[in-house]
């Protein structure tokens, strides 16, 4: 095939603007946590010299951040960029000094028994992501999830999700969503049609949705239907399989998924983004150009992440040249990207002062009250309050969370280790790479921990554990917990229990507990969820909160 | 005692000039790692305003620290600020983004083989870091150690020093300070008169130095007449007691050791600041507001982080008042504040593209060079390389640190997990609050380890230990390493041995070692060092540098 009309001189610079490439928000490239998925400054201000279009960032605190933000632009010579990050529960999940919310899940599960009070939540919850972003220059929140959590299992989705039925996932997105946009950001609902109910990680392979079309109606599509008509300015595509919609290919370059279901039932005109093309399910199997070049015909205005940045613009330049991609294609994302830049508000303004704005002394009272207020909400907790004799005896704070390495929640001040050493445990901490404190020797499924070597007294357990991409570890990791759990109690040793994160494995272990056993959950794992439910169960101010807020 | 003189007005405010407050680095209250030393911004800000004159800073990345010393010194109104830090070892010490060296005892070390580099050496190390302090908007560069560090089971100045020798120390510390100075920031002496051979740490408790005064003349001293020739801007004091010279006041608050012997004898006209007097050493005894009012009559012109800062101000104005303190020793102090920040270069320029100047994409190619060439220079190896068959049969990579938590040397990316990992190796992490590895039951001094709790396989042992203040574990955190070596190669289990920091650690179980084993010593404990270190035993690029560096 050969172009109907002769093509721009500048088409690699047209194509490369509907590239999101992933860059660290760190300055210096030696500080990127992840060197094999982040550009180095070289070849980041060369694409971007280059006319790509946007950036989506990791890492770094919000100080630093709006550093980069400016440096970046500065870098695109004064074309407005898009600047994005996956900051779905506020943006301090991402970039300290800014508020780090509970996960969304925790409104959902709030909107059962309160929905109005759940509702105002999640719009507020939004304005303070949405201020907060551009307080470090971001104009882009990917977010709300729209998935419906309705499978425990999903090692992707999990407490990311704003609900585990469509009608409360829809409605708290919704409400995420004007609150984030009235501050002038634009939102992206994800991941279409809905990654809710699968047990795959997409991150590692392609899922498989069995569902037909009356079935997505049902489940995966109104939270979509909702945000959309919440005016969400995008939507991203997931890495999935749907036989019902298309036996061959992914929703993410399928033109059945994105333009027949998307942009015609659905009815959707805003920017339309893939889902990060690097990952092995897309990648493995299409390539880094073709699957760029697949995501546009199928409908898609922007590619991101791809796994080469100059393949992906070379294969669509030159799918564009043999007119297996049209240019009205290129020029109808082109356009729609203006559109949505053109309603972002400018960052806000900074001084020497006042570095970040309003952000410069970490974040406003308003969003701090926000932020402690869902984290009571979503607490969950029974049984009494530990007691002085279980720290007096000299009692095992064991603590276990995915690494310790790279843990925004567990630093030497965290409340999880420095309340009940406070109050005289003396703290186990296990991570991934921890010797094991489980018997290698005279296996006993119902006694699998070693207690000797935890060493005597009481046991205050505390469980970090969240369904999160790559570390399968939803519900516990494999490891048995629920048996050590049983293995305590009978020993007499268990002080207290505290899960941070999945409500699955809360739920799990709940029914083992006698009723007065101090024990509670929290949806959120930060420290300030820390100190509030240690609290709670008799650790820290005698208020509940630790002394941690002020 | 009445002043014989009428006082000024603005008295409160001169006094306040004289102080040293500690702050974090981080934009945030909520970002301190040490809100127990730290003040909150509230408290700096009214202090600043009060006329507080000078403000040590720690944490943060370096990007956020040059936005904090620009709104710190906004808050103080635009008078020039005193804005120092303990980066002894390169501004990426404390500040990631910027160049982190290997500690003073490596270069002090190379002066024995060859006198000549190591001045060169350690002249560049003072520029690299003068320079770099300046891009995040210090002044004040509290280095060099002066102290000679004769005595191993030192656990506070260990490896900070630049020299085990009086003649080594001083021409080092003397090199460092033209270098550094040259760059129009200020050095510091410290500590004076020598804290190298104690083994207390003057953190916790008051050291004593039994030394008369011809052995002081001897050893203690010629490193601080050396920094004073080189021009060095200030001297710090150390908290010691040195009977010989004052049987009742330590040094910090010794009119005999800091007027006679330093401003008379040693004839140092400059700036002299007091060790942090928060140290219980010297506040648990004397005071918040008592300790800042000696110090001053003792001859200091500077109080660094007192306990309290208003008290510390409202003592010394009491003592003004009173006649105890003269209005000229208050003037003194300040012309002297006055005379040294007119020496200082101001800030790197920026801009929104290079907003740390030229640091802006982390350190300088010059500096990186020098970085990498003090790695290569101190490292020490020994033995073989770590074969194939060692990783192929499932080794265990055994690592130990401090802790895991606050750990600027070991994040997930860091080479001695990757480098291992990569080849094989499963790794296991000891920290502070990891699980033991040691035997629980059936104890036998010969075989500390429970080796069947490590698994099966070849073990790389890499320690990683340095004579910390506050941690106590200078020569291993008294665990018996040199008993678990021997356990490990009687086993035929011990792969390869890897020591970063303590050269004591490593001399100790050097002998131990058969004369083909892959064994080695980094003095810094940095990435740069794991990447090289782990190269030249065999893991890693086959250049021996680990791919770490470009």
């Amino acid at each position: 095939m050969t172009p109907l009309q002769p093509l721009p001189t500048d088409l690699r610079r047209r194509v490369a603007e509907l590239l999101v490439v992933r860059a660290s928000g760190h300055l210096s490239d030696d500080q990127r946590r992840w060197p094999r998925w982040e550009l180095d400054n070289a070849n980041l201000r060369r694409l971007l010299a280059d006319g790509v279009g946007g950036v989506i960032l990791l890492g770094a605190s919000a100080a630093e951040l709006r550093l980069r933000t400016g440096q970046l632009q500065a870098w695109a010579g004064g074309r407005p960029l898009l600047l994005c990050a996956d900051v779905e529960e506020g943006v301090g999940q991402r970039f300290e000094g800014a508020s780090w919310l509970v996960p969304p899940l925790a409104v959902g599960r709030l909107h059962a028994r309160d929905p109005r009070t759940a509702v105002e939540a999640a719009e507020r919850y939004g304005r303070c992501t949405g201020r907060e972003a551009r307080a470090v220059g971001l104009n882009w929140v990917l977010g709300p999830v729209c998935d419906v959590n309705n499978n425990p299992a999903n090692p992707v989705i999990n407490v990311r999700a704003w609900g585990e039925d469509p009608a409360t996932a829809g409605a708290l997105a919704a409400a995420f969503c004007r609150g984030l946009q009235a501050e002038g950001v634009l939102g992206c609902a994800k991941h279409f049609p809905g990654h809710g109910d699968t047990a795959a990680d997409s991150h590692l392979e392609l899922p498989l949705l069995p569902h037909d079309r009356a079935r997505l109606e049902a489940i995966e599509l109104p939270p979509f239907r909702a945000a959309i008509k919440a005016g969400v300015a995008a939507v991203m595509t997931a890495h999935l399989l749907l036989p019902a919609l298309d036996p061959e290919r992914p929703a993410t370059l399928s033109p059945a998924v994105l333009t027949q279901l998307l942009r015609g039932e659905l009815g959707f005109g805003g920017l339309l983004v893939t889902d990060a093309l690097v990952m092995e399910a897309i990648t493995g199997r299409w390539g880094a150009g073709e699957a760029a070049v697949l995501a546009l015909a199928a409908g898609a205005d922007l590619v991101l992440m791809p796994a080469d940045a100059d393949q992906a613009i070379d294969a669509i330049v030159a799918a564009v040249e043999t007119g297996r991609l049209s240019l009205e294609r290129i020029e109808a994302a082109r356009e729609r990207r203006r559109r949505a830049l053109a309603t972002v508000a400018p960052p806000e303004a900074t001084s020497v002062e006042a570095p970040l704005g309003p952000l410069s002394g970490g974040p406003e009272p308003a969003d701090r009250q926000l932020a402690l207020q869902l984290v009571r909400t979503g607490l969950e907790r029974r049984g009494g309050r530990i007691g002085a004799a279980a720290s007096a005896t000299g009692g095992v704070n064991l603590v276990r969370v995915d690494t310790a390495l790279v843990c925004p929640f567990l630093g030497a001040t965290a409340p999880a280790l420095t309340l009940p050493e406070a109050a005289g445990f003396r703290s186990c901490l296990l991570e991934g790479r921890s010797p094991t404190p489980w018997r290698v020797a005279g296996e006993d499924p119902a006694s699998p921990l070693d207690l000797e070597r935890l060493g005597p007294g009481p046991v205050l357990l505390q469980l970090f554990v969240r369904g999160n991409p790559f570390r399968g570890s939803a519900g516990g990791g494999g490891e048995p917990w629920a048996a050590a759990v049983s293995q305590l109690l009978a020993a007499g040793r268990l002080a207290g229990l505290a899960v941070y994160g999945s409500p699955y494995l809360w739920e799990a272990l709940r029914p083992l507990l006698p009723p007065d056993l101090p024990a509670g959950w929290s949806p959120g794992q930060m420290p300030l969820a820390q100190a509030e439910l240690l609290g709670a169960l008799g650790l820290g101010g005698s208020d509940g909160t630790g002394g941690f807020t002020d």
